[in-house]
Parts: structure tokens; C-alpha cells; sequence
């Protein structure tokens, strides 16, 4: 039987069951064979980009990035703090002389410490598990050591998220005033469909859907207070089949964690829909990406889909990577 | 006096007055504003990067990233070191069901600490200094404190840096057989052109222009040894006119430093080229970027441009940036 | 005329003359010499310590430290954070036997990034400066640059901080009941003599002397809330001219910033007696000492004076070191 | 039967069973309770630390530290590098008067990123492992996560390691001219023994024992060159019975890795040493301590004890730690 995709049909009691439904339903392991370490980003074929790029009529960037630095919205959750970028040599040493350079010539020089997944990120395919499962049925423990991720480290993605965006904005679509649904919204699959249409646009194999809810343009104006971690409107984990069957290589949001929260169940539960479709579909996760500027662009061109180029940082063995995506019209 | 363009004519004794000529000669300051914090990243225009993505015919993307790890060529100079990437959650962790998780979720997750110049990066426009002053004119000091570039971050560049891409294969054309370049070559600015006409490919503004010498594939063969830092061919001070009239947006190597080494002069000398482009043409200048499978495809197509995104992370204040910049053909 | 050591005296709209009657007052520079770099430590000498090893009877040692880890009281200011502490190799993994090993041995190993002065801390010589001077009369840019402390660097005391310990418990002398001064109190120098007098202890040249004000009991408690930064009692800026003529060697509180807080002026103001004591007496302060133990172990044995080891990590060129002090009875 | 304790009699070919017959013998599982967190740390005692105390005559205190910089010995090996120390805030920011501080006060701040190995220290508890098992019989695995060391982390040892320390200058005592052993020779319990004889020192009962080869003076001369993993003089594995019977509660060496370089062994292994005396005795280990001076000191007075205080930073969970150990005279 095909899991509801309704949200009210949640058995709000029973994390347990509701995933492993829509796990088994939608799983993809063995469709790229078994070596696999990409997962749906596989869909990103060369047509695909082509028309990409096709989209590219006006020469204009817009970069979907947060800043990174310490005034981000991190507080230590499991480790992950915000950035802190100090200098080795600034251009008051060189001002005054004291580098010990030859004829003239001055330097400044840093150093970055952060948690890869502080700011705009990719979640990789390492990150999350299901029952000590990684992507592609392999065993937890055998893909994700103290090394890093053995096998499908993110550097395995490095030459391929160039493909079409789409935005959806749901902020806009469902919050016709304040463009931000409420904390807790969980968006659905019916819904995702209508923006699109009302939106005027297609989604289909291969591309990478940006889905804003307006989080961030709250936490912009009111302070991060709980962005990290706190409540937020996202997907519901009732989506999980549009996601497995729009053939989509990736999706990303405005919010920390790109599913609702706090998440729909009235017992413990942790991010079940990453649960779903990281480990299980193979799907590529984008958090915390800044798609305001973008959304105003969109709506101003009437126009939802452009060239996204978002490539990984090529760290052998990471989880996650931070991203400078840019959407190109 | 226009200053000389053959690498034979420097004063190998002189590097104050071959700086001096080419400084003063070639100097951006004030063309585009006061406040510009872009320099010649403001040749790419929206023509250019309609004219780029147009380049996109087939579909493929090439990574020209080398990987961030620790088994990098940094050994430490001036706190130069490789990355260090560690797992504050892991597969073996989650297997094991010692994370606290509920419904048999499991994650791993990483951070990172790494110099911004350790691999594959952008210099930012307040990485080096002309007799203590930035880009623009301005007073290094009162550009780039211990707190950052407070200035010309590398922030400022996030939605500028996609455009069009040409492969300068030096290596290729100069050593026909090895296609790599001895250490200490110093590329002329006629042999960049001869190169470009060998290619059939031209070079105009706002164009991005990547320079293969060959130092990484042989790098790549015999160790790091003194890759980082050491000798190595690369651009001759004497083509700082090239750089400023071709009016290119944006340069890369796959050499540590750009230009060759050691520099041009029988004295104490240090990246002499760099405090020319630098904080006088406003030239953002990319090292240690991979480009021999870019090399390769080029070759087979006879190809040698292409679209070229490579905008930097979106971190405050950076006077560098580590990026993975893809080529779409 | 001497400074008034009456914190009701104070005059509250200027800092600037506060601060310059007390430094011009109280400045030991060219005391130890024009190659000075210990300042006040000076004061610790053998006799002192074969002293302080003789208050050893009991063969007990408590530790001063507060812990080390994310759960720490930083909040980013001026990029200080807490610490990250992170596993390169872990038990989990040795278990999993994946670390490569011969034999069956299996290891853990760990990195840490951290601010020096994130939590139990010496503040060294080069911490502070006043009015553009570092401690004996160097210029600051002489001292302290982008390469760290090129002079008085925390290093230089590596063999120096052992010596008599002295607990003044002022949360105790002047609130009987909670133990805990009040957020704002100002401890004066007269208040400093009565509490030695009460607990019937002397204090003299090199002693080391720790002020307990009860603010860490109460975060202990309450939670960290403002603990770094936040009001809290500390010592007056008054107190200057008693640091200076008890010759002591070094001081050391509970809270984050040795001095009162609000500081005592209704202006700007930022730690006025840091930049009295630190560059002008060359008084070497730790913060963030715990010293709640010892002062329950002071009060059951009704002794409070007991052999301090202190001894700064040997870090180049650092301007703080983390610390565990540990007294021994 | 006992395990020989002469070198000439191991069997270089069966690493295995030379670990397990010494970790079976001297296995110290249990004697402290089930709940152990300390090993042999428990044989300090309070007399043993009047006694030391009693040893302080002179008042003089050297450092048994080595540097904390970039300039170390490491080369990366799993992750092990050097100290990347940067500062925050610096003496010519101040002067420059950009850091936005009133009254003329001037500040510097600091952070470090670094292995907890990675110059002198302690190694923890939890830091070695004998077929996934941890001090005291535990589960490695049940010992550290990547949350760090959650039973025995170094904490633990906190207010614990002060106690008698002695030093065998066994460089000096074999060597009568170079006072530095050959890279791979291996210190047998008879030399142990009779190095203590010639100085005229007695070990017993909770006393910290401090093993000088000689191995870093030669670095200091020559260079770190393989300091850090490489040949080196150090305990013979034949040593576990000495090491057990004696009653000791830590000892250090000046050298990398303790136990002599390379392993005893014809067929690969990996300090076997550890593997006893970590995991199976409990003994707390010191590496890359510097005894140079220490040695000097010693020969001079004709005396070889002294109090020793050498507690560990309070990192949460750590399995090491860098400390700055003294001995006072």
C-alpha cells in the first residue's frame, strides 16, 4: 500500500512504522548499481544541462549563500558552532612593516575552523543512516569511520550539481501578505504540485528544486533566536514519495533542517524524513541557503527556473560540504 | 616608458624599480569608483556570461579542484598547513547505537580547520600589498585588520564570478612531448598570445584565463616535494601589461604561486607579480586549481573554452577563499 | 597624590584620569630591567617556594580547573567560543576493528581548537595594552603582532609559576549566609585586608593570591546566563594601588574578568583595571578559576594558604594559556 | 611462567603472543574496583606527595615542556600536526587604536587548533586498546565514541598527578660521552635497575619515573627529521613486568613514542608496549616530555628526585592531553 501524502494521516504514535513505510516504498538501492555514491544526483544527465543553460538569457548571478562567520546561528548543538576565520597576517602588519617581506610587497593570510554543515550547505550522502544503513543498503559502519566517509564521501559529487533550479515558493504561494508559512507548517505534496502550477512551472527529472518558506527572512529581520534546530515550517514526511517519484537530483530549503519541525509525531522523534530519503532514496540535501534575493528575482521575472551551479568543496571524506550555490538567469 | 615585456630584460637587481614601472603603468585605481571592492571581476558583464553560457553544448562538467586533506602539499610556512578534517559523529558510531537517537535514525557529521590558501583557491583583492596600500588606494591597515578584510572581503565577490572560461595549455604548447614546463620558466605575455593563437582561441574582456604549466601532473607523478612554495614555472613579472590590457577578469594556475619561481631577480624577492596585479590592477588570482583532465578534454574537443563558475565561499572578511570552480562544456 | 582606594570616590564620568592616576601611580616598568618579561612573577623566588612546598602536610591536591568543552560559558564575543573537542580514532572504531592495526592494538586520538582564554586561563603580559603600550613601556605593535607575542609571550613563565597560594574568600568574609557577592559589588582594598585579617592569614611578596566572589557557584547553579561578560563582583578599580604594595606575584577570581562588572564609570568604559595592572604593574591575572573546593577545604581546615602550581603551556608566542592550577595541601 | 625480560629473548616473529603472555600477566583489571577511572594513578597517596614535597630544598622549578608551535615534529601521520596558533586581536591593532575599545585600552587574544598529542603530554586512559578492550576490561567501544572519552577521560586525573618524580638519565648512564642512546635501542629492566643503582636513586610505590634517552637533545641538534614516529631508543617491551612490579604510577619519556623504534618485532607491529601497559597495567604515559635540562640539573646536584606536578588540562573526554609538567627542586 502507497504511504498517505496527506499529513493529517500521520500515526503520530509511531515514528517507527510511518518511516520504514515509505522507506521500503521508495528505496533506490541497486537502480545505479551497486558501486553507486552519487544516488539522485545520477538524474543530472547532459541534456539536462544543456537546457540548463539554456536558461541563462540575462548574465545575471544571484548567490543563494548565508554568510559564515561567528554571528551565524549555531550554539554547539552536537559540535556545530558557528565559523571562526582569524588572520595569520593582516594589512596592519604590513602597514607597519613587520612581515619581513622584501621590496614593498605586504600580506594577510587566514585560517578557517567550522563545522562543514554551519552555514549554506549539502548534506551528503554520509550523513544520515536508517538503522545503521547508509545509502545503497551498505552497512553504517563500513561507509562513515573516523577517517570520514570511505565511500561516498562528497568529494565524489564535485563535477556534478550543475543542472536547472526550480524555486517553489511556498512562502509566497501559501502566505499571499507575509511571504513566511508558520512555524511547524508542513508542507505537502499536494502542495508542493499547486505552487508549481500556480507558479507556472514544470519539475522534472533531474533538477534540483530550491523550496523557500520564509524562515530566514524571519530570522533576518527578528534575530536567529531558534533557527538552528528550533521550530520551523518544512517538508512533511508524508512528501517523501514527490520526492522519490519527480525524479528530482536534489532539493534544498531556507531552514536548518529542511523537513517541518518540531517534526509530526507526539513521541521522540528526529528528522524522519532525512531518515527516508537520505539513506534510503539517495537523495542530496541542501540547508540553510539563502533564497530570498532569489525569490524576489523570480517573482519579478515571472520566470522559476534558471542555471544552478552549486559543486561541492572537494574535502576528501566529508559528510557535508559548505556551498556558495549561484543561480544564473 | 612602457615597460618591458620580455622576461630578458628584467634588472634581476632591481625588483624595487621593475615593480615601480609596472605598479605605476598598469594601475586600476579609481576606474571603477571609490568604494569598488571588485577590481577586474567587474570586466564579466552580462553579455559575457550570456556569450559563457552559450559555451554549453554537451552537457559535462569538469571539477578543476585538487581535494582538501591532509596528505596536501602544505608544509606549515608562515601556518600554512593542510586541512583537518574530523567526524564528530560517525557510521561506526551510529552501527553501534550509541548516539541517542530515536526510530533508528543515525548521523554523521564533520568540521573542518584549514588555512583558506591550503588547496584550490581564490586570493582575495586584500591578500597582498603595495608599500602598504590595498586595492583602490587604500591604507592596508585600514582594510584588513586581525578581524578581516573589513573592506574587500572575499564576501563581496559571491554572486560575481561565472563566466567565460579559456585553458591556456603552456605546458602542451611549449613541451610538446612532456607538456610540462621546467621549474623557473617565466611565461612571456608573446608566448600567452602565441599560445592563443595556436589554439585558435581568443582572450578578451572579462574572460577568466586558466594557465596550465604542467607543475601539478608532475606533482601529481613524483610527490609534493616543494610544490608548495617551491620552484616552479609560472607567469614572468614582465607580463603585468598582458594582464591589464586583455582586461581578463580573473587568472589561474595549477602552480602554488601563479607566477614563476623562483622570481626574476638575483636579490632578495618575493611574488613580485602579485604586488603588482594585486592591490594595483585589482586582478583576482586563482592557484593551485587542477587543470589536466580540463587539459585533456580540451584537447580531444580542440575546445578551449567554456562556461566557468567558480564563485567563492561566502565568508565574511576572507582575503582568500577555498572554492571547487567547475568548466561546463 | 595617591589614587583614593575608596570605590565610592570614583569619578564616575572619567576613566581616562581614573585610569592614568592609578597607571602613572603604580608603573613598575624598568624594575626587573629593560628586558623584562614577567613582570610582577619576579616576586616568586626560591625562598618563597621551599616556603609554599612546606605547606604541604596533608598530601592533597585540588584541582582550580572548570572543565574544558562545548558546555562552556563563551558566547562569541570577539570570536571567543568554547572549545571543540574532536576524535580522530575512537574505540568504537578499534572495536569495529578498522584502524589498520597489527596485533589487536587499537587507539583514540583527539584535537581540540579552542580560544586560550575560553575558560581557567592566565591572561600573559601581552593581553593587554594602554594607550598603544604593552607591559616595561614596549610599544604594543612591538610586542604582539600577527605572528603573536614576539616578547613577553606566555612561554617565558613556563618555569616560573609555583609559589605560595592564598585564598581570600571575600563571598564567604562578606555574605555569611549565601557565600555569593552580588553582581555590580566592587571589592575594595580595605575589604581585601579584612578578609585576610578574618581568616587570619598574611599576604606578602610573591604570593599568588585567588579571590573567590561566589559568581561561579551561583552559574554552577543557575546556568552560565551572562557569566562571560555579565555583571558580576570583581575587584575595584581602586584595588590597583594594593595589588601593587603587596608586591604579590599574580591574582586570580572565579569570574570571567577578574575586575567588577558593570566596570565603575557611567561612560564607555572596558576593564579599566586590566589596563592599570596588566601593562603598567605587569600583573599576570587568571580567570575563570574554580574555586569553590578549595574554598570549602580552606574553611574545614581553617588554613588558607597552600602550595600553588600553575604553570603555563608552553605555546610561542601566546597572549593566554589554559591552565589547570592545582592546589596542594 | 613469567614473560622474559630480556630483550635478546622475544620472539620477533609472534607479536601476538608476546603481548598476551605480558598483558595476562600484568593485567591490573579490577584492583582498583569496577568503577576505576585512574589505573596506577591510585598509587599516588597522600604520604607520597609529603614526601615529595619534602624534596623542594631550593625553590627552583624547571619546565619539562617542549614548544607548542608549528615548528614540531609532526608530519600529519592520522592526522597529527602541529599547533596552528592565531591571534584574534594584536598589539599592532591596538596601537593602530581599530579595535574600538574606549579609554586607550588595547587588547590581544589568541586561538589554537591542535592534536592533543601533538607536543609533550599525557596519553589517557582511554587512548590505546588490546583486542577492543579498554583500561579495567571495559568495552572500547562502550569507552570512547566520538563524543570522547565518556569513563575515563583525563578529567578524571585532574587533581590527581603530583606526586615524587625520579629521573633515569639512562642516555648519560649508557652512554658515557654522547649521553644519547642509538635509534633502536631497546632498555631492558636490568638496565632499569641498575641505571638507579649508579645514580644512587630508589623507585617505588606511586612515584613517576622519567626515562631520559637522549633522543630529542639529538633533534634539538640536528633537527625534528623523524622525531615524530621514527627510529628512536625507548623501553624494550620485555620492561612490562618492571613496570608492573615497581608500583608506578606514570612514567615519560623525551621521545616520540616511549618504547623503542621500531618495534621489537620482524613482521608488522605497532607499539606493543602500549598495548600492555595502557589497556592492561593502567599506566599513564608521558611523551615528548624534555629532560634535558631536568638531566643537567639533576647531575649537577647529584640528585635525581623531586617534587613533580604535572596535571592534565580538564578537557572533557580527552584521551590525551598537552601539559606543561615541573619539577621543583
Amino acid at each position: 500500500m502507497t504511504p498517505s501524502e496527506s499529513p493529517a494521516e500521520i500515526d503520530r504514535a509511531d515514528p517507527e512504522a510511518e518511516i520504514a513505510a515509505r522507506a521500503t516504498s521508495f528505496r533506490n538501492w541497486g537502480r545505479w548499481g551497486d558501486d553507486d555514491v552519487l544516488g539522485t544526483l545520477n538524474f543530472i544527465d547532459a541534456e539536462k544541462r544543456v537546457e540548463a543553460a539554456g536558461l541563462v538569457r540575462e548574465g545575471t548571478v544571484i548567490s543563494l549563500s548565508q554568510s559564515f562567520d561567528t554571528d551565524g546561528p549555531q550554539k554547539g548543538w552536537r559540535r556545530r558552532t558557528n565559523p571562526v576565520h582569524t588572520m595569520t597576517d593582516t594589512g596592519v602588519d604590513a602597514e607597519r612593516e613587520n612581515q619581513g617581506f622584501p621590496h614593498g610587497i605586504g600580506g594577510a593570510d587566514d585560517v578557517i575552523s567550522m563545522p562543514l554543515q554551519c552555514s549554506t550547505q549539502w548534506d551528503g550522502l554520509g550523513h544520515i543512516f536508517d538503522h545503521g544503513f547508509a545509502w545503497n543498503g551498505r552497512r553504517a559502519g563500513d561507509v562513515v569511520t573516523s577517517e570520514g566517509d570511505l565511500v561516498t564521501g562528497i568529494e565524489h559529487a564535485a563535477s556534478v550539481i550543475v543542472s536547472r533550479g526550480v524555486l517553489l515558493d511556498l512562502g509566497r504561494h501559501l502566505e499571499h501578505e507575509s511571504h513566511e508559512l508558520a512555524d511547524g507548517y508542513a508542507i505537502s505534496a499536494s502542495e508542493l504540485d499547486a505552487c508549481a502550477l500556480a507558479q507556472g512551472v514544470t519539475i522534472g527529472r533531474g533538477d534540483i528544486v530550491l523550496v523557500r518558506t520564509g524562515r530566514l527572512s524571519r530570522a533576518r529581520r527578528e534575530g536567529w533566536g531558534e533557527y538552528a534546530g528550533g521550530p520551523s515550517a518544512g517538508l512533511s514526511l508524508t512528501t517523501a514519495g514527490w520526492l522519490h517519484r519527480t525524479e528530482i537530483a536534489a532539493i534544498a530549503t531556507d531552514t536548518w533542517g529542511f523537513e517541518v519541525r518540531p517534526n509530526e509525531f507526539d513521541v521522540p522523534s528526529f528528522q524522519p524524513l532525512h531518515q527516508v530519503v537520505i539513506p534510503n532514496i539517495g537523495l542530496t540535501i541542501g540547508e540553510m541557503w539563502d533564497l530570498d534575493e532569489l525569490a524576489r528575482s523570480c517573482a519579478e521575472r515571472s520566470r522559476w527556473d534558471f542555471l544552478l551551479s552549486a559543486p561541492p568543496l572537494r574535502i576528501t571524506g566529508a559528510v557535508g560540504s559548505p556551498i556558495n550555490p549561484v543561480a544564473v538567469f
